[in-house]
Formats: structure tokens, sequence, C-alpha cells
């Protein structure tokens, strides 16, 4: 695998009087591309819901380079840059054909449901996830 | 207690690139004022939670008139229509000063949250709506 | 053509604090499918939007039978039920499976972009979505 | 002025199927307040847009520490930080009483319209932006 990618179309409920989409909506984007990077690994969301953790965004930084517009057939990006003992980063992009639209660095963390206190990532988890991004790096 | 209304200003995450409110976002104003009543009648959702039940929309239909725009200073009424043993029923609106944007009818639910099934309302709450739909009735 | 169909999947975005995804958000579906029903039928929304008209939502009512969860892969239908002049009807669902979750009306009007008034659909527009129309009563 | 803060009330349509608010949606409040303190500043939407430019953000940065949950009534607030030839950077935060549950760096910037090219920030603006600015840095 090198980079992941999902392709998004951009609908009216994106967009705002701008006429472009509204900036806090790559956000949704960009987890789309992670939820979907998770389930081609094979993470059961149910199991991990079962043993009382969750995901959840701990950081996040972007850049807005280009607006998207309604009807943009976008592509979205990721790759999984550093994976620690509770948390993850990931590198993600918007892209329009060849032209990169935003970038950001999300991290996730992965904490108890109830405390909301760090726990250590699941081994099996964490090795696919280092798996990943060696692969990413290779080939990326 | 006449129509219960709630003042909403418009902010550029509720529009669309017709340069409008996206419709869909109405239905967010027309809960805050529902949330809203709900909480000035004293009902307690934390008790309602613990008991095991939720609200939910059951039916809503809606007609729209005019639109708003960016920085419209609005206002979202409601009246309680009719108190059935699980289900509430509200007339609301959206106005702008006098004019009439939107108007739509939301039936609301009390069900078990575990099976969905419909749960009679509490005795307690069922009595507050209803004299609040009396006072509307009389009032309104 | 019998019924249009379109794939969705549920993701984060979509869900509230009950668990289930939260309502408004069917109608966010529901306007995908259209979207995705006029591009089928090779409407221009370029060529729209150069006229000086575009569609809004005029009226819709829906009813919410079962709710659709976080990774439900859901299906959202369309039926153009009948076009008018200036108005094109819609009877929409989202299915699970072969589990109806919600289901609605909604009417789509053709407008002057500045004036909000009605304005005719245009003649080719109008004969391919009749044809739609046709189609479905016939095979639907 | 010391630092600028709006109240904001959670609502169901803030929340997620985690039983907090989506990380996401502390941009929509951010974005509320920086809209009403240009609104606080006398800034006029309607005189920027007919002189064919906006603001648009152009970088962001936030850290999440605590989650905010339903019914929460927050103060979100914030400080101009700098203010450049064609840029403000803002420090926000949002908190529950004294507890810091997200805080974030927010640049906006002037463009064209049309081309989306950097512009000046108006003289009158600038100077409003900066005795703000400098406010903040003697009380805040």
């Amino acid at each position: 695998m090198s980079e992941f990618s999902l392709p998004i179309r951009v609908y009216i409920e994106d967009t705002d009087a701008g006429g472009i989409v509204y900036y806090v909506n790559y956000l949704k984007y960009f987890e789309r591309a992670r939820t979907e990077f998770m389930r081609a690994l094979g993470v059961d969301r149910a199991a991990i819901s079962d043993n009382g953790w969750m995901f959840v965004v701990s950081k996040m930084s972007l850049d807005y380079r280009q607006p998207a517009r309604l009807d943009d057939a976008l592509s979205v990006t990721l790759v999984a840059q550093h994976v620690g003992a509770a948390t993850i980063d990931f590198d993600q992009t918007v892209r329009r054909d060849q032209t990169l639209l935003v970038e950001g660095s999300v991290q996730i963390a992965c904490v108890d449901r109830d405390t909301g206190r760090p726990k250590r990532l699941d081994g099996g988890l964490r090795a696919q996830l280092i798996q990943a991004t060696q692969q990413n790096k290779v080939t990326g």
C-alpha cells in the first residue's frame, strides 16, 4: 500500500454562502478517509467499543491552499506517519486532480470511553498500523 | 405562556452555495427551540436518560416560503399542539420580523432507548405539556 | 430505469449522542440521491446557474420508522412522482437491506435566483423528467 | 476590551455517537465567536462583499483537552493576536466554567472573491483590529 485514497464528491450540503466548500467540512472528508483506512485494515469498531475504549482526535492542524467547489470530484488521502503507544499521527490531503487544496495533520488518541484517559493501543492493531506506516514510507 | 419563541442568528455554517440558509438547517433551529421549551418546562434530560427512554422525531413536514440569509436575526417559534400517550405534536415557524419564512409540524415520540418501542410519557411531564398546550390554545 | 438508488455509508459525522443517525441528516442523504439522479439525467448545473435560475426545496414530509446506526451501509432511493410546470415531486426512502428506515416526499421548485419567483422548467429537462417518471411508473 | 467571549449552548445537533460534541463542531463555535467579535467592532459584511473581497480561513491548529457534552453551557473566547497586511491571527478557546476544553489558533485571510488572491486589509478595519489586539495584550 502506498498512500490511502478515498474519492469524495462535493454536495450542496458541504458548501457555504461564499460559494465554496465550508472549511470545517474538509475535516469530515479527512475522517471519512481515516474510517475507510481503518475498515480496510480490518479494525473492528464493535470490538473496540465492547472493550470500553474509543478513538478521539487529540490534535490537528490544517493549511488551506485552494477552495473546492460544488460538484468537484475530490481525492482525500492519508498516510499513517507515526504510531505511538496510545496515538496515531496521520498526514492528510484533499486534492482535485493534481491540485493540492488542503493539507493537514491529525493525531488520534485511543482513550477509555468512561474516563477519557489514554489507553495503550491493542497490540495487534498497533502492529498492523506500524506495518501500514512502513509501507507508506517505502512506497509513498 | 403563549407561543414559545427563541431568537437565532444565521451564521456562515448555516448557509449554502445558493447564498441562503441550507434548507436542512431549519430543522436544527426547530430542535433548538423545542430543547429550550422543554428546558423552560423543567424537563430533566438526565432523569429521562436514566429511566432508559429518549425522545425521537417520528414525523415531520415542512413548507418553505422564503429563504433566510447570512446574518439574519430570526425568531423560531413553537406551539405544543397535541399531547398523546407517547407522542407530542409541535407546530413550528421561522420568522424574520413579521415575515414567515418556514413553517412545519414535528411529531416527537417517547421511546425505549434500547428497543426503540414507544413508551408512555411520564405522567408529570404529560400533565405539564397538556397545560402548556391549553395555554397555547387560549392565548396563542 | 426503475427506482433510482444511491449507496451511502454512515459516518460518525452523521450520528448524534443518541447513538443513531441524527434525523436531520437523512435529508442530506435524500439530496445526494437527487443530485446523482439529476447528474445521471445529464442536467447541467452550470447551465442552470448561468440561466439565472436554481432549484430549491419547497416542501417535504418525512416519516421515521427505524434508526440507522454508525457504519451502516444504506441505500437511498428516489422516484420522480410528478413533474409540474415549475416543480418536481420526489418520493424517497432510506433502506438498510430490505428494512425501510425512513420515507418521505420532497418537492423541488425551479426559481429565479434573484427574485425567488417560480420559473417554468426548461422544456428539454421537463421532457427528460417526465420520461423518467413514466419509466418509474411502468417498472417501479 | 480584554478577551472577547461568547456563550454557547450544546445542542443535540452538535454531538456524535461517542456521546460528546463532534470535534469538528468546535470550529463552528470558534467561527461564531469571530463573527460576533467582528460585528461588535462594527465590521460591515455587506460593504466587504460589495468591495469584492471576503475573509477565508487560511490556517488553523487545534488541541483537544476535554470533551464537551450535551446541554453544556460553554464559553468561547478569542484574542486577536496579530494583524498582518492581509491576515489576522486569532487565539481561541472553548471553556466550561474554568475548565479548558479546546484551544486553537486560526488565521483569517482577506482575499479577492473572484481570484482568491490575498488583498490588503482595509485601512480603517486594520486600525480597529490593531487597537483591539493592543487592548487584548494590555488587559488580557
